[in-house]
C-alpha cells in the first residue's frame, strides 16, 4: 500500500431544496463581492438563477454575473471573467452549473490570485500559489469538480484542452440538489455517468498492491451508477437514482477512490482530452469511446486487475486464465454503454476521422513526443496513435 | 433517502514515517504556541514524543506539553489543561495517541475558546462556539477522533461519561503511520475493531431507506475490518492490515457512512458510556458486550434490515424469513466477537452486574427517565435495563 494524502475540505449540503440554502453559506464565508458564474440558458429558463439570487439577495450579499460558459470551457472567457472580477472586486465565485461552469469558475479562481498569464498553469509552466474561494451549486453529475482539485480548460488558439490541479481550488461548499439534474437530456445523462465511472476506473487500473477497502468502495461505486444509470434511461426524475448517481459523482473524483494507490493510470482521459478539443465531444462520451481501445492495449501489462475488475464490478465470471477475464469484462463494460445508447468508438459519435488526424490527436496527446501517459502501461506518442486507431471504430 | 451534510475539512497524512512531517503540518497552520497532549508512557518509552519534539524543534515551533491522559479521558485533566494552556497563551494543541488524548485535547479546545464550565457542553446544557484548532498523530486505531466531530469525556464525580460533538472540533489535520500502531497489544486491537465496526453499524442500523452507495461503503467497510482483525490476531506486524484497519478507522466516523440517512441508532454507544463509566472497560469490548442483547431486543423493528446485514457483511444464507436470517446475523457477529477474544457479555469482561447497578445503569442511561435513545426502536428506561439484563450473562 502506498503512502497518501486525503484532503476533501469541501462542506457538501444535499439533498431536496438545498439551494435556497446557497445565501447563507455564501455569507458564512465573509465575502464582500461575489461573481456569480454559469453557463447557458439552461438555469435562467429553468428559474434557478433567480432563486439563486433572491437567496444572495436575502442573505444581504453583494453580486455580479457572468454566464456563458460552455461544454469544455473556454480560456477567452476565463480572461473575460479575470478581468470583470478585478474591476468589480470580486473575492468569492458562486459557480451555478455542472463541472465546466465550476472548472472556469477555478480558472478565473487562479487568474485573481496569481500574476501572469493563467494559462501557464494549465501548460505547465508554473504552480498556482492560491485561488479565489469557491462555492457551487451543482447541476449536473460528471466532473466531480464540486469537490475536486481539478479543472479542464479549452484554449481556443489550436484547441488545446488541458487540466490543472491543486488543492487551492477545491470549493469551500457545494450545493447538492438531485432535483436539479432531472431535467438533463438522456444523453447527457448518459455521459455524465461514464465521467462519473471513469474517474474512478482510471484510479483503479494502477499498479499498485491492492487497498481492500479502497477497492471496495470503488467497485461498489462503479456499479452503483451503473444501475442507476440504467434506472434513469426510462426514469429520469427517480429521485433516488438521481442523488446516488450525484453523489457517486463527487465521491468519484475527490480522492476517496485512491487512497493508497499511486493515483491510476489516467490515460484514457488525457486521451479523451485531445479528442474534447478536436472535436468538441462531450466528455463522457468520448471517454466510452476511447476507454475500450485503451483497455484491450494495455490488459497484457496487469491482467489480474482487468480481471478483478471484470468479476467485481462486471460480474462476469471467470474464463480459464487473469486475461480471459480481462476481455469478458472490457466487453461487458462495452455492453453496458451501448445500453445507455453511449459510444463505444469514435465512429460511434459520428465522428470519421482521417489518418492526419490520428496523427494530430497523437502529436498533441504526447506533447509532440515530450511526454508518456500512463501506469498500467507507459504508452509512447505511436502507443497512443494505435489506440486512436484501434477507437476510430 | 435523507437530506445531508458531509464536511470533513481534515488533511489526512497517512503512511509509513509520516510522524516525521509533524513539525511541518504544525508550522502550516500558523501557531505561535503548542500543547502537545498524550496519554502514558507508551510514547515516551517507544521514542515517538521524542520524535515528535524533534520534528517540531526542526520546523521552530514553540510547545509545551502535558501528558496523563487515561482511557475513558477525565474532566479533571481537562480542566488543568485549559488552566495550563490559558498560561501559557497556547492556541494550537497536538494530540499524540489515540481518540482518548485526542478527545481530551478537544475538550481542552472548546474550554479554551468559550466561557463558563467545558463540561456544560456534555452536559448538553449549551452549545459550544468555537474550539481551538487541533493536529493528531494518530497511534490508535479504534475512535475514529482523528477526523470526527465527537468527543466523549467521563466526570469522575458520579462517573459519567458524554460525548459532546461539532464541527469545530475536526481536527486541521491527522497523521496516520501503521506502524505506530504495530505494538498494541492484541486485546487493545481486538477492541479497537469492534469500536470502528460499531462506528458503521450504529449508524447502518438506522430507519432511512436505504442509499446503495452509502450501504455498499458501509458493508464493505465492516467486512474488511473484521477480515484485518482476524490477521492482526496472529500477524500484529502486518502493515496492510494495520493500514487498512487504521483507515477504516477515520472513514467509519467521519461522517461517511451516514450519508443519505437518519444518522443511525446509536444506542449500544449510550448504553456503553455508562458501562464504562461505572466499570472503565475498554471501549469495544464494552461494545461488543451489549450489541447482541442490544440487536435481539430491537431486530423486530426491522428485521429487514437486520436481514440485509447478515446476508451482505456476515455473508450468512439467508433462513426462510427475515428475522430468522437477522438472528443468524447476530450469532455470527457475536462468533466473530469470539473470534479476536471480545466478549459477548458483561460477564466475559470479567464484571458481575448486581441488580442495583442494573438499575443504576438504565437510570443514567435514561438521565433518570429524561431521555429516551435509538431510532430502530425507542427505547425508555425500562428498555434500557432489559437490554443491560439480558447483556449481563
Amino acid at each position: 500500500m502506498e503512502n497518501f494524502q486525503y484532503y476533501t475540505p469541501t462542506k457538501v449540503v444535499f439533498g431536496k431544496g438545498t439551494e435556497d440554502l446557497t445565501g447563507e453559506l455564501v455569507k458564512a464565508q465573509g465575502c464582500r463581492k461575489v461573481l456569480v458564474h454559469y453557463g447557458s440558458g439552461s438555469v435562467v429558463r429553468s428559474g434557478l438563477l433567480d432563486r439563486i439570487f433572491r437567496s444572495l439577495d436575502a442573505a444581504g450579499i453583494d453580486y455580479i454575473s457572468l454566464g456563458g460558459v460552455v461544454p469544455n470551457p473556454r480560456l477567452s472567457l476565463v480572461y473575460e471573467g479575470i478581468d470583470l472580477c478585478k474591476k468589480e472586486k470580486v473575492d468569492f465565485i458562486l459557480a451555478v452549473g455542472g463541472g465546466s461552469v465550476i472548472d472556469s469558475a477555478k480558472a478565473i479562481g487562479y487568474g485573481m490570485t496569481n500574476d501572469g498569464d493563467v494559462w501557464d498553469f494549465y501548460d505547465r509552466k508554473r504552480q498556482a500559489q492560491a485561488c479565489l474561494p469557491i462555492g457551487t451549486v451543482l447541476t449536473i453529475s460528471a466532473a466531480g469538480s464540486e469537490m475536486s482539485n481539478s479543472s479542464v480548460i479549452t484554449k481556443e488558439d489550436g484547441w488545446l484542452k488541458r487540466g490543472y490541479s491543486s488543492d487551492y481550488s477545491r470549493p469551500k461548499f457545494a450545493v447538492m440538489d438531485p432535483v436539479l439534474t432531472m431535467t438533463l437530456p438522456k444523453y447527457q445523462t448518459a455521459s455524465g455517468c461514464v465521467d462519473i465511472m471513469m474517474h474512478t476506473m482510471e484510479r483503479y487500473f494502477n499498479q499498485s498492491d491492492n487497498m481492500e477497502l479502497t477497492d471496495g468502495i470503488s467497485e461498489n461505486l462503479i456499479r452503483t451508477v451503473m444501475k442507476n444509470a440504467r434506472i434513469l434511461m426510462t426514469e429520469p426524475e427517480n429521485y433516488n437514482a438521481r442523488a446516488e448517481v450525484m453523489w457517486a459523482g463527487s465521491l468519484s473524483h475527490n480522492g476517496l477512490t485512491e487512497c493508497g494507490t499511486d493515483g491510476g493510470d489516467w490515460s484514457s482521459h488525457q486521451l479523451e482530452h485531445e479528442l474534447g478539443g478536436m472535436f468538441d465531444v462531450a466528455h463522457g462520451a468520448g471517454l466510452a469511446a476511447v476507454w475500450g481501445s485503451w483497455a484491450r492495449y494495455v490488459m497484457d501489462a496487469r491482467p489480474e486487475r482487468f480481471a478483478q475488475f471484470a468479476v467485481n464490478v462486471m460480474g462476469v465470471d471467470p474464463a480459464k486464465d487473469d486475461a480471459g477475464t480481462a476481455l469478458k469484462g472490457i466487453e461487458a463494460m462495452e455492453d453496458f454503454y451501448r445500453s445507455i445508447d453511449m459510444p463505444v468508438c469514435i465512429r460511434d459519435m459520428g465522428i470519421e476521422v482521417t489518418e492526419d488526424q490520428l496523427n494530430e490527436l497523437a502529436d498533441k496527446c504526447s506533447h509532440f513526443g515530450g511526454r508518456t501517459l500512463g501506469v498500467v502501461k507507459k504508452l509512447t506518442r505511436d502507443d497512443m496513435y494505435q489506440i486512436y486507431k484501434n477507437a476510430r471504430g
